[in-house]
């Protein structure tokens, strides 16, 4: 993409309600716009973005093998009256009358919708397991909607539900989105701490949050610190399911609201961790609670008829956005990961008019395209500390900086966002540095 | 995909709201299903051929310079009162007060909110043109939804919007949206004619709408039989633009509103052309309606500041699933394009648990996947005549039928799904026909 055919509206000025540094990039950097409270336009870069994290959890939870579906955002009241949750979720809830004066609701998440859908087409064990999820806005009514799209009001969800038979088969889908969920993280660059959880207001018994570790974090998290040295598990047997799982949970891992000092002080000293943390994903396994007021009921083998069996499994996706900046920025901008990154490198032509730079610049530009790195080409009329800056700012993990100076000794500059490394390269030796970048690892 | 492990609930009946063929078979196939009136939960064989739709539209979009952003579907009453589209707009718009009674509404469209957008970035020309657009659901309280998809209150629309410092700038901005739309029409298997149209309550004086020609349309269509036979024109450059799209305004086009029959026999008998069609596209160029009363102004070259240029340009993505239906469909169910189809190719295992019938099908299912075929294996243990009637209603483009005799002679049966034609090929043979064609031509 160039720069001057892309719309990247850059602030200047750090708007005053951004008290974050996710917030605070995510406007500066012209990812996002707020609309009206805690409602958001995404802009060209921050969609990007968006998009990225959505196809990295989406392929996981494929992997996994559960089946996408959509279901709508304008939910009927009825199914939530029939769990009595119509009633008891209270102001978040967004309450809508159509013009026949028929209730419906902004679905906050889809429990009560999937289970209906459910009960009408499922009726026996042969059809079970099942595992459906969708990628779909949600909206809560925040009191006081805040942090940019960390705590926002419309917001991007991935929500897995699983149907089984029994609890036996449902603990094992419930250990397939865990170990999903290790390598969602992973492949977006981020350590996911699982903590032990209270299921909270959906209910139930087996329940784990995972947290980021971030300043910023709005939980207080205490747990063992190899958990963090942990690497992802990838492809895992159903046999090795359980063995994986164990493998973290054995480890002390709690929230503020779960802690227990005295369990936490049996962990040696040098391995006891306090931090804060983002929550960015939550599973729950939650046996019957909806299947049985909805009678969403499957035979079994033994021609019994029992409520089906159900966990949910949520991701934050659009928070994701703001959680992975919040683990990976500097004082000057954001650091993406490479695998969410909204281009794979930024071309700063410093002379544009020049022809040598100009040639150089366009070469190098479509090289990285046919070598599918995505780049952005700021080809604007600036100058160079403006150039700089800005894709410090939007934090591009590889700049290729092409300048009469470097050329005149037929080298252009290669930063490394992250580290700040900058190298004189010829223009071949740079278009294979990126490209094996991309290429030799994750 | 093995079909043991999907999610595919097919009806025996057909609802009896059902009147027309897309929605019967959208039903029937498990496509989809009504949550309340007009709002679908897509299932996971809709929801694939729902995505590939929306990839066709956004690729088409890209190409011709539009830069995708994602607006919330909750709107802020705020911007449709500088407009005075709030009180105009009439009960179809979805109204909704918050937790703090400030008003919402659920977006039937974005002019207003996109022209706040713009205007709080750019102010020069420098800038322009710009292109925007977004894949979003959108709502519209219909009063009475029917049709299934084709005529739902939650629906998913492709919105552009472009930004013009002139009337010429904008005119090209349209006609870059006018091809891209031949285009993507084009490639989703659909010949779709543009007719004059009437710019309606959006207003504004240059209008196309995209129509695709099927008995159930809710439009009479009086055209020129030529434009039936026009080839899409791919990509085609700057100065070429007006050119082309000359060569398809020329022809006379017009739905029953903007009709004069006067005109009409103009054209020879024999090419006049009377038919019913589906409005699948519509695009405006609508100059300064939405960006005088907000005043969205730039400065222009000359120094003088006047309201930017406006178009918009929106494709129904949820209906064409629908409308792709309406157009290729038989008596026994859908018949995909291959560029939509959920899968490539079904394969039909005629005796599951006969050790050979098992491994070709395996050997099959394994060499269509590696060669990206996307094969759906029909692995379940039901009778031939079932699985034949199911793979025909789903309406993949191939099936491959796998029996033990015809493994006797060393052969297993393709089928075409549009022509009924039956080959025998041997497994080699089978899955070269196959990969031919999806690679062969479009």
């Amino acid at each position: 993409m160039r720069l001057s055919r892309y719309f990247l509206p850059l602030l200047k000025e750090t708007p005053s309600e951004a008290t974050i540094a996710s917030h605070r990039y995510m406007l500066r950097a012209g990812m996002v716009k707020q609309d009206s409270a805690g409602i958001y336009i995404w802009l060209p870069l921050g969609f990007k973005v968006l998009k990225k994290i959505e196809n990295i959890v989406r392929e996981e939870q494929n992997k996994s093998g559960a089946v996408e579906i959509l279901m709508p955002t304008i939910q009927s009241a009825g199914h939530w009256k029939e769990t009595g949750r119509y009633d008891a979720y209270g102001p978040e809830m967004l309450r809508i009358k159509d013009r026949s004066n028929r209730e419906l609701l902004y679905g906050p998440t889809n429990e009560d919708m999937i289970t209906d859908m459910f009960r009408t087409y499922v009726k026996s064990y042969k059809d079970l397991p099942q595992s459906l999820y969708h990628i779909q806005w949600k909206f809560r009514d925040e009191r006081r909607p805040r942090f940019g799209v960390m705590r926002g009001r419309e917001f991007l969800m991935k929500d897995a539900y699983s149907f089984d038979v029994d609890l036996e088969s449902a603990r094992l889908s419930y250990n397939k989105q865990f170990v999903a969920y290790l390598n969602t993280f992973d492949r977006l660059g981020l350590q996911a701490v699982p903590l032990r959880a209270d299921a909270g207001p959906i209910g139930g018994d087996l329940s784990h949050e995972f947290l980021i570790l971030a300043e910023t974090g709005e939980s207080k998290v205490y747990c063992h610190s190899d958990l963090l040295d942990m690497k992802a598990p990838g492809y895992v047997s159903e046999k090795d399911l359980q063995k994986v799982v164990d493998s973290r949970t054995s480890f002390y891992a709690r929230s503020d609201e779960m802690h227990d000092q005295t369990k936490f002080e049996k962990i040696p000293e040098n391995k006891r961790l306090v931090a804060r943390g983002i929550e960015v994903g939550h599973i729950f396994q939650f046996g019957d609670k909806y299947s049985k007021p909805m009678n969403a009921n499957v035979q079994g083998a033994d021609g019994k008829v029992n409520p089906v069996m159900m966990g949910s499994y949520g991701v934050g996706v659009s928070r994701l956005v703001g959680g992975i900046i919040e683990a990976s920025h500097d004082e000057v901008g954001i650091i993406w990961p490479k695998s969410v990154t909204p281009f794979g490198v930024g071309i700063i032509n410093l002379k544009v008019g020049n022809d040598e730079v100009d040639k150089v610049c366009e070469d190098l530009y479509e090289k990285l395209k046919n070598s599918n790195i995505d780049p952005l080409y700021d080809d604007k009329n600036d100058r160079g500390g403006q150039k700089f800056a800005r894709m410090d700012l939007i934090g591009l993990p590889y700049q290729i900086i092409v300048g009469p100076r470097g050329l005149g000794e037929g080298v252009v500059e290669v930063k490394v966002r992250l580290s700040g490394k900058k190298m004189n390269l010829t223009l071949e030796e740079a278009v294979n540095f990126i490209v094996n970048e991309y290429t030799s690892e994750t």
